[in-house]
């Protein structure tokens, strides 16, 4: 079942190994994770980062943590909240890390009911992506349909890839799922400042997997759909509100804006957990991190002698603030495209396909 | 009459000498320009940039010319087709030299004259500067006293300052003019990839003027107008059309988007030499320039050692698009800051006002 690329794996020793994503595109490289406070820091420092693969990265966590031959379960929860607390948006993290200590519960190999466990949930949700691929790909044809195209372009913002969620992603399993199909995608690939997710991550995973795209400044999305050259917008998310607000990276809500405007359809890629139940009103509700202004101010890249170098691009003495997501109202997507099926962004509907109680 | 910053001057000697923006927020050096062709290349070479500033550096560099003091009326033409050719799009640019040329055709002494007729249109610019600052100043006065607050927050795109228009600019002039009425504004600077006007030359020219600022990602903007913190947005413009539709820097039309969004005063800041009335719907008859693909992959900024360095942000081999500026529709804009007074982005209110004919 598994695709040709991971961002994480158990290696030959047993140890959680993952792609340093920080490295990217300029270099491949692979970090082992050992203990709690390594897996803690790979979450805080980017080294892992994507709302699928931080949830995996956790499971994967607890069972680093039982690595530690003294450890009881009770001396785990210690260890669970620290990985709880690592991102604060991150709700597949704290599903992943509660799932993980339910199971464990009753465990009496707390080191090898772990590792299972954690292989059970990357699996399950590898399955989960290929559903969310195959759903997509059905709304992609249909596009294609409607307009009697034969070529398809789709802008994202992020990344939300393998490099995102095992096993395709989210918003770019479905169009990994079109290639297959034998259909000629093309990817608007939002550069995604400041941390540029979408010009180091999406663009190097595209390449790996060989599907044409195109990076544009982030700023580039709204003339592109006055122009006719997006077809539709796929974007995954970090969380999406019980009304179907969706909070993904800042910036999202800047292009759903200029879908709405532009009659281009505006998909939101999640599996179900990405559901937050008790949050009513996602744009008032939900909090937003606050990161570094450095991330603004410096930029990473690779000099003309193959270095990779970090450059101040601002003035030195000029503050700057850097909120990492936004949150774009329900009224601006058309649809949520999960494990389970398509879905509007409405409470009702979101109620009744996923939230039974 | 004149501010304390210029991007240009006459120096003690009597030549041109102008900053070097391509250096800037990292090192201030000037340039002085003593012939036609550093005119010439300065303008190609962006050392100098800002539709008003290119005008004002063509003028004089006719004045230049003129000091070849073998040079006659006849030959001035010949000086005068190179620095028109020296940026095909600069309207400003022709319509300078062509008002040089005019003014000099009976001219009995050249060096004199040139002078004079340079510094005359310099300071011409510079009142329409002042107009447009003041009409500025009083709508933030208006909106402080309607939303009885005392400080005002407000979101720019690009550099359309002292850098860019002599004598204040026109999206800053009105900030500039309020700081002056002893205003507390406080400036939210788009960084404005690719090319990073706002976090090198804005958040440095704002520094220079001592107005309080926030460099913030292209991305940002959204949320922090869904948030309370944008009290209006001003922004400059390269070409209005006759219906009011707004050419500027690319992601000018994302910002207005979410400006009407969250009812947040969204504002143009143009002479009223910036109308194009032979255009009469903007969006879909403006050209938009296409530029280098390297603007988008490759990244300027200072090293920790202070040696300015150019990057690689994207892998190598993957294409980008580089479109230099986008058209906000007129229904998105609410009103047009001029140095003839405010203005809605209306056809009949335009005509009006601006083309009597």
């Amino acid at each position: 079942m598994l695709g040709k690329y991971r961002a994480l794996w158990l290696n030959d020793n047993e140890f959680l190994e993952v792609i340093d994503q920080t490295k990217l595109p300029f270099e491949y490289t692979t970090k082992v994770l050992k203990t709690t406070d390594e897996v803690v820091t790979a979450i805080k420092d980017m080294t892992v980062r994507g709302a699928g693969v931080i949830g995996s990265v956790a499971a994967f966590g607890i069972y680093t943590a039982c690595l530690d031959a003294e450890i009881t379960y009770e001396a785990l929860h210690v260890e669970a909240k620290k990985i709880r607390e690592s991102r604060p948006t991150a709700v597949n993290l704290m599903w992943a890390v509660d799932k993980m200590m339910e199971l464990l519960k009753d465990s009496k190999e707390l080191v090898n009911d772990a590792k299972k466990y954690a292989i059970e949930l990357n699996d399950a949700e590898a399955m989960e992506s290929q559903k969310i691929a195959s759903y997509g790909a059905d709304i992609i044809e249909n596009i294609l349909k409607e307009k009697n195209k034969t070529k398809i372009n789709i802008l994202t913002h992020c990344n939300a890839g393998w490099l995102a969620v095992i096993d395709e992603g989210t918003a770019l399993a479905p169009i990994y799922e079109a290639q297959k199909r034998g259909i000629d995608v093309h990817v608007w690939v939002d550069e995604t400042r400041p941390r540029n997710q979408g010009a180091s991550l999406t663009a190097w995973e595209l390449t790996q997997s060989g599907v044409s795209h195109t990076i544009i400044a982030d700023n580039t999305g709204g003339h592109l759909m006055q122009v006719g050259e997006v077809d539709m917008v796929i974007v995954g998310a970090d969380r999406v509100s019980a009304n179907g607000d969706v909070a993904n990276k800042i910036g999202t809500y800047l292009k759903a804006l200029a879908a709405n405007d532009n009659d281009v359809p505006f998909y939101v890629a999640i599996p179900a957990s990405t559901f937050d139940f008790d949050i009513r009103d996602g744009v008032k509700e939900i909090p937003i991190e606050l990161r570094s202004e450095d991330e603004v101010k410096y930029m990473r890249g690779v000099d003309s002698d193959g270095v990779v170098r970090e450059v101040l691009i601002t003035p030195k003495d000029s503050p700057a603030i850097n909120y990492g997501f936004d949150v774009t109202p329900a009224r601006l997507v058309t649809g949520l495209i999960t494990n389970k099926g398509v879905c509007e962004a409405d409470f009702d509907k979101i109620k009744e396909k996923f939230n039974k109680k």
